[in-house]
């Protein structure tokens, strides 16, 4: 008898997928081959969530697929009640899967008398008997520390820059190639983006009162070089466009852009058409409707998939980037 | 220097109104001769909300008014953000005012694998640095017991029986009145409803297969009386229906409704105006653009304002009904 | 190898019986085919209790079943030093299994000032090192909320019920069936035993004033009818003992009693034997030296060796009725 | 306005005194000019202990006397019920004044699979909210380390060596005086007793196999003394018993007794009153019916009292011992 | 009676200043009015501290000033043992304030199998009853976040822009000056620098295999530019000195650097004095013997004064940085 | 598969050596067969520790050997940074192994505003995730209460007592032998260490004003006998020389010295080396560089690689000592 029978016979996993993003859950589920429990989810007419799991989750270890997105705070309640559910249903360890974690952004007091509501989540999270958290480009890294409970925190920019390569866009070879960051903020990421490519970085300044404008100025030099601007997150789409719009006013001569989370809110699907961008490149954490033109949505499904079967068989999670590590 | 001055400077009172029921938060401050401090709370196109709390709070003992309604994740995400917002801010005690808190019916676990979201909703808030709770009409007693923190529990009923005294509907020289429960989980309601005027009660028995069906058995005597149905909330107003045609059928001569918390969710206000009922007496708790016809809305604000004055001022909260404790 | 073996070779199953109920836990073991392990437990003459286990339970899942009844407050003292015991000794999993658990009626604050002392009762178990409570028939099936570990919330209604039916009491055919709940709070349990007969349900009226009267006021018909007065437990027997008078002065046929604790404490024994009881079917949950005469004892072995058995396990709870599923 | 008066104003002192020891808690009361506030405690027929706080505590600084004596698991419950009825009340703060506090030999693990109650007793007077711990003469000091509150360990030591200077019985000129350890463990009290008179001290060697003996060897000059046993407590007085007979062997001339606690369990009173001892110098921290002869019983209701009110002043509690800090 | 006075009446205030950096404490004492009241600390020749603190502090709000440098490890043991001795003394409120807080650069995992250790360091805090923190500059303004009490985080650099201003070294008109930031970490600080001057910003690019050469490419314009080099802290002044040397390649004209944490280990001092640095501005959070030369430290004196002052006194925070908000 | 081959798939054990005493977790790792895992621990010259583990620990059971000797806070924080890691890292089970447990002598507040250092170690230890800790005699066998986690507390008394009768030294039909405690608080331990020989004790009378003093007064007999003076730990020495002074002041044959732990602080050696001692044994909890002259180090390696090997596999602590538990 080898571990995985072992842990299949003591502690067998169980898949739950909330509706934040139903269809990466059974993208991953299908990866894993193992089906999503039934779950009854409910929002009754008064606002109120019910939940009844359908099957027993006694002795097993759970993890529960939740993308935390719009309605954030409705996905995040019927998260937390599923949480309660599988606590008193004696389920042996409860692992969560946030391929977006809303909130994030909101991880330090900028003035007076604001909440730090990443770790407000964090609390709330924790005090509902969560075991573990699995997470994808958290907006900022100290957020792992919000929790006492073991975090393990994936990255998606192995696969945005695969796919760079693969298309031939970007190379290591190449010499008209520069990462932008389009805050300051972000520098470190634009920084790690561009180890890929041993490429240099420029900085979209935007300062201070003239935030609102058009165009910022550009740290380092974009001139007749081609631009990939790379974010953790596209929201409203108003920082790609000040930002695409100062390298192009600074001579850059394509724009590509490269974010995990598309969040896509308010109007950014009409603000993203607009730009002369040649291609964005994100991720499938969030699901829509409808997309951007020109946005090519990577799955981040086998890194997910990988990150659940890494951690039920305790195998060690660094090795998950490594290709010939696959999930019989 | 009496206690009130002394409290005045060393922890104001300050006053919080948030999105649920922003009238009733209005009328509460009026009474209480406070303004409600400012407090910006936005919900954003991505779904997330952010609270800028406008003045300090530091070492003062803040109240905070959030009716948890429709829509209730939002309201009650909302609450805990500026929870974690004032606990940061150095108030002193944080009080919560619920005039209607989501999930109570929640409260037992009435299959397998289901949450216990009232308990779920206690541990949340507590966790958050809440200090005391104040509510009104919870569904169960018991909830008070989710609580490890003082929770004062108010209740409208001496304000919903003195309606019908003052406008001559009942009395307790009344032979021919009949306090109803529409189930029998409300039945002790009921019979404490009915003590008010030395009434007897009836009960609809609402069983099993038969539960869908139009009218029920009622147990007790309804015929040619007047009937009170009474119950804590009415929801989608379909308990109601079938009690009312129930004791109709039965023979009643007339039918009043009692309840505390009118959340007339879906098509309610529809399904209660095509019943033959006199007049629906209810609270103020939930907000809504419309009502139903025959609709009386009492308002809990001097109840509620009562309910902080005496929390505040730490005076014994169950003289809080007699008529001479006015707030000053 | 089979998860029965490898549960057996690494956490093995250990019962400790305490002594509220010696008999039942002798019987539970029975069943369980497992000795009790020797406890030594000491009631020392200056009142202190003293506990030493007899054998080692490190890394065991122990099941520790103590009929919390009279004396209470010594039963319960017992319970959580072993439970001191038991986790500083590093068992794996400590389960408590209560037949009767006392407190379950202090479950809201009913006045001022009142403890609310079944919430106090769940902090103390929790806060010892109790992972997992087995109970049964609490007075309020809200007090599983207090924990916020997991609670299996077993019921007797089943075994209580089968009783009538095996011995040609009442069937579902009978059209002279009454249940009657003995007031307003137990009419939800009425009519969910009703439910077994699919008949009407009474209940006595035990109104304010004269709550100390002989006899009350019965809504719904009881004339000519076998009446089942049903309730969760039988304290002094007063409640019983009006319910009782009250049905038969409707002109009630006959009358049996159903409960499923028999505290029967101060005279209960006498009172109840001098009414015109048929029959009164309790089960052996409390021990005692006497039980009042037409009493019969159904006993919850087989349920709470299943509910141990289950829990052990990780099967369902909820399939616990079911005849078919024995204990090997 | 004094600090006196703004602490009266703001968190009125409130003292309840509970069943362990009523005579003592009066006396306290007493000293201080305040009386008891009325608390209902019901003891039921069914072993359940129900509490109502006579008039409000909202806002008080409360403290609670119970002397912790046999039944010693009663007076622990009825404890914790009123902490929980206060904590729920709104109290300000919550004191707990304990004369005696059982369970304090159960201090360690000398077996495998023991608890450490007294440790089980401080978690859980922690958990039910009490903020302050006001003990006496503990078993061991490192039960201080037991808690996370704070605790102001007092000491009637001052109280017992003043008798014997006050009634000439020893001094500290005295040639012929040894001060007695029953056992190994109270050596270092037996040194601290000494202290006060210059005296040199013995330890009377209760070892091994020969433990139950008659009398043991004493180690130290005891022939023609003049020798004080000191211990913390006297139970069943058989520790006494064989020390007086040990020294008494050794050739000493008198024997006195020193002790705090007097629990005189199972026959102690005929054990004591059939030993030469000359007089024994006990508190009155234990209620009994009956004292054995030559007894003597120093009460400690100024020192507790003195205890409360330096504790309720935020006055430093190591200036008690000076008699001028009278309580006005 | 005001404010202040009830305040000195119910909770004095009271100073404790440990070892980290005496000179500094003195100085904040000064400005307060307030001695530090007496605290013996111990460092046993065995390693371990002992602490005794020199006077009451029942009902007392104390502030614990300590800045936790090198001796790290001793620093922040000494103060744990000080909360921990406060909060058995019956301190009223534990307030701590930390001029440099060590660890706050461990703030996430960069490998597999880090710890967090700044989140370590918060909750070894919390968990000694400390009730605040006044902490300055930390690493990342998400430590806050690992904190679930209140945290007032101040900033220095209003100080060290200032000393700029006054000096003549750099003003809002200047056009050749430019705020470098040390690594791309640091952009966003650089930038917030940068605001008081209306400057621009520029970012040394240490990256990847390159990160030990001598210089590094420099994004953004420094040629014949005054650069102020801003960090949040100066260890062994490797990252300072590599920065300066490429901004130097890069045609810088003049170069300062502004930090507020001087740490100088290892040869910090010998490194920096060879560097071709006109000016170091920093701040005296940390004490040392001997200061590289060209060095200028700001006290935080005032500043950590006012936030003491502003603390006890429940003024809002934010307001400190106006010069009016004087200390009387 | 027995039990020891399912917890190596499912719960394999790792062991980490601290820095405290490597050579003795050398030894333990050895007997054990199994290599003490890679651990980086970085002491950086700005006093701050960074630790990386070399392994994945995900699922296992670690076993953390750190002596906390000196330096105690270096030694200290090293474990909290190295157990913060591990549960970071999904360490199944942390287990702590203390040789020596520094800050022991803390464990009560002898003075007023003192700490207790010993609770908050335990405090600050399982707020890191600590699931059980192997301690070996503690200074006070309270300390185990200050824990609410599993502790198994090892005794090295069978080992030195095992030296004198393996050397001839001591036996039980020796007439000439007393065991010599120190001072009054150490009777206890002299009398358990007597009981192996059948011998009587002595004291050491270290008394008030006069402790200083040279020698003291002995209690009981030692004229012409061969003493050995038995105590938990050696510190400065100063103890063993007063005491060593005063036996042969009072006419001992030969002295010998017992201890386990040998701290050796300050000049202990030279103070030990100008002693007339045949012998001191003491176990190598505490690494020096240097020992006293006719010092003889029994390792304590056996034991704790026993206690880890137990506990691992779920055995009874109690059949450490038979000689037949043999490790494989």
């Amino acid at each position: 008898m080898n571990k995985e029978e072992l842990l299949q016979l003591l502690h067998p996993m169980k898949l739950i997928g909330l509706s934040g993003n139903p269809a990466l859950n059974e993208k991953i589920a299908s990866i894993l081959h193992k089906p999503l429990i039934e779950t009854a989810v409910h929002h009754f007419s008064d606002g109120e969530i019910q939940v009844n799991i359908g099957e027993s989750v006694r002795g097993c270890d759970v993890f529960v697929i939740q993308s935390i997105q719009n309605p954030v705070n409705e996905n995040f309640m019927e998260l937390e009640i599923v949480l309660d559910a599988l606590h008193r249903a004696s389920a042996h360890q409860i692992n969560v899967v946030t391929p977006y974690l809303a909130y994030s952004r909101s991880d330090t007091k900028t003035r007076s008398r604001e909440p730090i509501t990443a770790k407000l989540v964090a609390n709330l999270l924790q005090i509902t008997g969560m075991d573990h958290l699995i997470a994808l480009d958290l907006h900022a890294s100290q957020i792992q520390g919000f929790y006492n409970i073991p975090v393990d925190h994936l990255h998606a920019m192995p696969l945005l820059t695969q796919y760079f390569i693969d298309n031939g866009i970007a190379t290591k070879e190449d010499n008209d190639l520069v990462i932008v960051s389009p805050d300051h903020s972000g520098a470190k990421l634009a920084r790690n983006f561009a180890q890929y490519f041993d490429a240099p970085i420029a900085i979209v300044d935007q300062r201070g009162a003239r935030y609102d404008a058009e165009t910022h100025d550009v740290i380092g030099d974009v001139k007749d070089k081609k631009c990939i601007i790379v974010d953790d997150l596209i929201d409203t789409g108003s920082r790609i466009s000040s930002s695409t719009k100062s390298v192009m006013a600074a001579g850059a001569k394509k724009v590509y852009v490269a974010a995990t989370h598309a969040l896509l809110s308010q109007n950014a699907t009409e603000v993203l058409n607009e730009l002369p961008i040649e291609q964005i490149i994100v991720t499938d954490t969030i699901k829509h409707n409808h997309y951007p033109d020109r946005m090519v949505r990577m799955s981040v499904d086998l890194l997910l998939a990988r990150g659940i079967d890494y951690v039920y068989h305790d195998r060690s999670i660094h090795q998950i980037y490594d290709e010939q590590n696959e999930i019989k």
